[in-house]
C-alpha cells in the first residue's frame, strides 16, 4: 500500500502544481484547488513547439505510455506504439501523456489529500466530467507553453478526451485521432459501469469512501468490479481462441469451486493484480466520467455543432470485434464530423481481439496512425525524421 | 427470510420424497439422500400417459411456471406459453416442471438441512452436472408413472437439460424442443458466471457458505451477481430502446453516485428484487452445473455420439440477438443431430430482445411451440382437442 500512496502524493513523475489561486472550474459548478497534475515526456518539443501530441489514457491507464511502471515494474501500457521509431516516433515528436484528474497516479483525485483537512478527499471529491480531465490537461499544456498541439490521440476512455480536446479547444488540435471510442456512453456501457461501481460499494471495508482515513482497503469488490468490466474488454472470439474450455493445471473437472477453467483463474488474476496499483474510488469517479460524457447533449443535442467550423483533421479507428465500443460508435462521429464539413478519415480494423486491440500490437492500427501523424507533421512543416 | 425458508423445506408444491434407501448417484461419486423434488403440474394425464410434457426451469426459474409465485406473488415466468389453450395447451397436455436439485424452491439444494446434522449444507452440498439435475427429474416422471415423455421443453439451462434427457434417456423423449441453449457453455459464460460467484464469495456475510446457520445473509453480493447477469440476458439494442440515456426521475445529472439513469435504476432493483426469492448458495451450485456443461466431452468428444440412434424428434430455437446462447450454439446442436441422423427442426427467429426473448411475448416462439408440439401429439396418436 506504501508504493500506491507515494505514487498519489508523490509520484515518479514530473509534476505540475496549481495553488490555491488557480481553481480548476469544473462542470459540476465545484471546483478543485490546489491541483497537481502528474505527467511524463518523451522526445524533445522542437523550437516551434510544434511537433507536441498529447496521448490521453483509458480508464485504467495512466500516463506511463513508453517507461516502466514504478508500482507493477511491467513496460508501459503503450509501448509498442510510442517510442523512437515507433508510429508515435519519440525521435521525431515530443509526447506527453498525464494522468486524469480522478486518477490515482500522481493527478489529484479521490485519493489525495484535502488541503484543509489533510485527509483524503474519499467521496467529497467533486464528481468528475471527460471535459474537466481536458480542461486540467489545458493547463499542462500551457505550462509546457504550447499553444496547439501537433496532435491528440487516445483510446477508449482516452479518445473521449480526444473528442473533447478537439469540441473544446479546436484551435489547439492541428490533428485528432479517437481510437475504439465514442461521442456518448452507451446504455449497456454505463449498465456494466453500474455492476462495477455497486460490487465496490457492495464491500465493507469501502466504507463509505472513507477507506484511508479507517485503514481498510475495498480489495474484494474491486476485484470483482475488474473481472466483470475484463470480459466486455475480450471478444468472445479472442476468450473462445485464448481459453476455451481448458482446464487449469487439471484433467478433469474437480467438482468444486476452485478456478478448474483457465478462463476463470485469468479473470481472478486479473482482478486480484488491477487492486495492486489502482484506487478504488478513483474507479468509481472515472466510470462516472465516462457515463456522463454526450457531446451532443453538451451542444444542443447536435453531435455536429460540436465539431462546428473545425479545422482539425481527425482519424477515426475502430475495431471490427470491439463490442463494447463497436463501430458504429465511430461512424456516428463521423457522420457529425462530415456534417460539419471537417476533414475526417476513418478505418475499421478487422480483428477478433475486442475492445483490447487498441493496446495490442495491431499491424493496421500502427500503420494508421504512423501515416496519419506523419501527413498532419508534413501540413504542419515538420520535416522528415527531424525535430 | 421466513417465507424462503418455508420454501425450502415445505414448499408451496407437491414434493416426492426419496428416503436414505433410495440414494442419487451424482456424476462427482457423490449422493444425495434423502431427497426432496418439489413440482407443480398443470392439466391431467391421459389414461395412456401419453401426453405429458416436461418443462426444465432456467437458472433463476423455477416450478412455478403458470401458478402465482409463492413467494413474490407474481404470475408464473412462462404464463405466456403455458396454459388452457396456449402453445403449451393444459387443456390437452399434462404438464409438469420441478424445482431442479441445488435450487431453493423445494427441490433438495444447498440450503436444505442435512439429516445428519439438522443444518443447512451450504457448501458441503455436493457439486452438481446437469445430467444429475436430469437423473433427479428422470425419478419424479418414473413416480407419476410415466414412461416416456411426449416432450422435454426448456430454454437456457433449461434447454441443456432437454439435451441431457434426449441424450441420457432416448427412449423416454419423444419431442424436444432446447431453446435459446448450448450443448456446452462457453468460455464467455463462465467468465460471466465466474464474476457473479466471486461476487458472491467476496460478500462477508457469504460467511464460506454458512450464511443460514450464521444467521446473516449475503444479500449485496448476491446482488451484484444478479446485475451482471442481468446484462448478459438483454442485447444492447433492448437496453437502448428501453433506456437510452435517460435520466431517472430528474432532468440532468446530479454529479453523484446515485442512479441517475434509468438503466441504473431498473438493474439495481434487479439485484434488490432478486434476492428476496433465491438463495446465494444455489446460484453458486446451478451456475456452476451449466459451466460443467459440454455434452460433446460427455461422449467421447463427439457431440452425435450423444444422439447416437436417437428417435427422438428435435425442434431447436434461437434468436437474432441473444448473445449469451447465440444462433451458433443451436446450429453446432443443428449439425449433431444431423450427423447422428436425428429428426431435426430449427427455427432461428428475429428478435431484437436478446436471451430474455424466450420468456417474452414472441409469437413467432408460440407459433414453433405449437406447430411442433401438436405434431408431435398427432403423431404419438392424441387427438387434437382431446385428453
Amino acid at each position: 500500500m506504501s508504493v500506491r500512496i507515494t505514487e498519489i502524493e508523490e509520484p515518479n513523475s514530473e509534476v505540475l502544481r496549481l495553488g490555491l489561486d488557480a481553481p480548476l472550474q469544473l462542470e459540476s459548478g465545484a471546483s478543485i484547488a490546489p491541483l497537481q497534475i502528474a505527467y511524463q515526456t518523451y522526445g524533445t518539443l522542437n523550437a516551434a513547439k510544434s511537433n507536441a501530441i498529447l496521448i490521453c489514457h483509458a480508464l485504467t491507464g495512466d500516463q506511463h505510455v513508453a517507461n516502466e511502471h514504478p508500482v507493477t515494474g511491467k513496460s508501459g501500457w503503450w509501448i509498442s506504439m510510442v517510442g523512437p521509431g515507433k508510429p508515435i516516433d519519440t525521435a521525431r515528436f515530443f509526447v506527453i501523456c498525464s494522468n486524469v484528474i480522478g486518477g490515482c497516479m500522481g493527478s489529484t483525485g479521490p485519493a489525495s489529500l484535502r488541503p484543509e483537512s489533510g485527509e483524503p478527499y474519499g467521496t467529497e471529491f467533486p464528481v468528475l466530467t471527460i471535459g474537466d480531465m481536458v480542461r486540467a490537461q489545458a493547463r499542462l499544456i500551457d505550462h509546457l507553453g504550447i499553444e496547439t498541439l501537433l496532435a491528440v490521440v487516445g483510446g477508449s476512455m482516452g479518445g473521449m478526451q480526444v473528442l473533447a480536446w478537439a469540441s473544446l479547444f479546436p484551435k489547439r488540435v492541428f490533428a485528432a485521432m479517437p481510437i475504439a471510442s465514442a461521442a456518448k456512453h452507451s446504455a449497456q456501457n454505463i449498465a456494466f459501469h453500474e455492476v462495477g461501481r455497486q460490487a465496490v460499494m457492495a464491500d465493507p471495508e469501502w466504507r463509505r469512501g472513507r477507506y484511508r482515513i479507517e485503514g481498510t482497503r475495498p480489495v474484494k469488490g474491486l476485484s470483482v468490479a475488474r473481472m466483470a468490466a475484463h470480459i466486455t474488454y475480450l471478444s468472445e472470439v479472442a476468450l473462445q481462441r485464448k481459453f476455451g474450455r481448458n482446464f487449469q493445471d487439471r484433467d478433469a473437472p474437480t467438482f468444486s469451486f476452485d478456478a478448474d477453467f483457465q478462463v476463470e483463474s485469468y479473470l481472478r488474476h486479473q482482478g486480484i493484480s488491477f487492486v495492486e496499483r489502482f484506487d478504488a474510488n478513483s474507479y468509481l469517479y472515472l466510470t462516472r466520467a465516462m457515463d456522463y460524457f454526450d457531446l451532443a447533449a453538451d451542444n444542443g443535442g447536435s453531435l455536429a455543432a460540436a465539431f462546428k467550423g473545425s479545422a482539425t483533421r481527425f482519424c477515426l479507428v475502430s475495431f471490427t470485434s470491439d463490442w463494447l465500443f463497436p463501430t458504429s460508435d465511430s461512424r456516428q462521429i463521423v457522420h457529425a464530423l462530415n456534417a460539419a464539413g471537417a476533414s475526417v478519415s476513418f478505418v475499421e480494423i478487422e480483428s477478433d481481439k475486442g475492445h483490447d486491440a487498441f493496446l495490442l500490437e495491431e499491424p493496421n492500427l500502427f500503420a494508421t496512425a504512423r501515416g496519419f501523424l506523419d501527413a498532419a507533421a508534413r501540413a504542419r512543416g515538420i520535416a522528415e525524421g527531424k525535430v
